[in-house]
């Protein structure tokens, strides 16, 4: 299978990486680093990447930030920064690759559990989260040629420590659990569904 | 109390309007009508709309829209008119609102059943929805002053019956129906809360 990994060089894309390179053909695509480049805030680059990978069975997108700002100072713009990265950013990841991916293909995105489970200063990320969630729900039916399509919503992963502070009272998961999600959605048969990691 | 109903030219505000009118002081803000006019896509509007009215107890949005798509023909910049019209335009409403609101205020915003239950070129009202009630959820706890925050998540309407034939399966909610939820909302104590009217 050819897997195209998005945010392949960050702390969750890189292990999941690596888990699908042993039996599969993984590119690895980064913001400035990876085998090939690309900027989700940008459709023409996202198409770029599309037109020089080719056709694809799979993509994964573990990419996407929004920026952590309590509601009392949060502004407009941040807010919009955030809903431009990691939610239209993945959204566009489908829209665009829809008619690059083959058929029987699949797309899995990150949401996160921020979507259900609020923490201090992280309300545009729950909100992203809580968007892409009900994308994957509403857009899985129409995706055409049998083509795929989940959210993984891990919680804080056990390799981000300096999350931990930030999310009170939850168990970090471990990264293996996170990839099997990934296996789950990449390998399996299910869509449009939000496999919870928590 | 004081009561802006921004959307209160429209479908669903004019009944809401109407029911708070009767113990209320309400301004209705519409897009060209009413007593206020805002675009709610415009954050220069939205602080002139807030200085023209001053203090106020209850901010009620039943406003912003979203195109309807099939996933396969939907593009980048439709997807984002959406997000940036429905969801990040009401997101301002509270945002910028928290600044000119009385001590235990409220605000309560309108997403709707789309956030769960999916409808054919439906999936970015699916994504604005899923979105607003996850910044509904994660907003609560950080205002401040004792001001809550709640959407109303109504099923389709029986006041509009040109969209009945999307909805397939949804018996329409009484408009009375989704004006007690509003109701609980704003003269309630909840805050947080997704109120689902289906």
């Amino acid at each position: 299978m050819k897997i195209i990994i998005v945010g392949a060089t960050g702390t969750l894309g890189k292990k999941v990486a690596h888990a699908f390179a042993e039996k599969h053909e993984v590119i690895r695509v980064g913001n400035t680093k990876g085998d090939v480049q690309v900027d989700i805030t940008n459709e023409a680059s996202i198409k770029a990447m599309y037109e020089k990978i080719g056709a694809f069975d799979a993509l994964i997108s573990t990419t996407g930030k929004g920026p952590f700002v309590p509601v009392t100072q949060l502004t407009s713009e941040a807010f919009k920064s955030g809903l431009l990265d990691k939610l239209l950013g993945q959204v566009n990841l489908v829209l665009i690759g829809q008619h690059y991916i083959n058929k029987g293909g699949s797309f899995s995105l990150t949401s996160g559990i921020l979507a259900d489970h609020p923490v201090a200063a992280g309300s545009v990320l729950s909100t992203i989260n809580g968007g892409l969630n009900s994308f994957v729900i509403a857009s899985a039916p129409e995706l055409e040629n049998g083509v795929r399509i989940n959210a993984i919503s891990p919680n804080v992963v056990e390799d981000s420590p300096s999350y931990f502070d930030s999310f009170p009272g939850e168990i970090p998961v471990t990264m293996e659990k996170v990839v099997k999600a990934f296996e789950k959605s990449v390998l399996g048969i299910i869509t449009g569904q939000v496999i919870k990691v928590y």
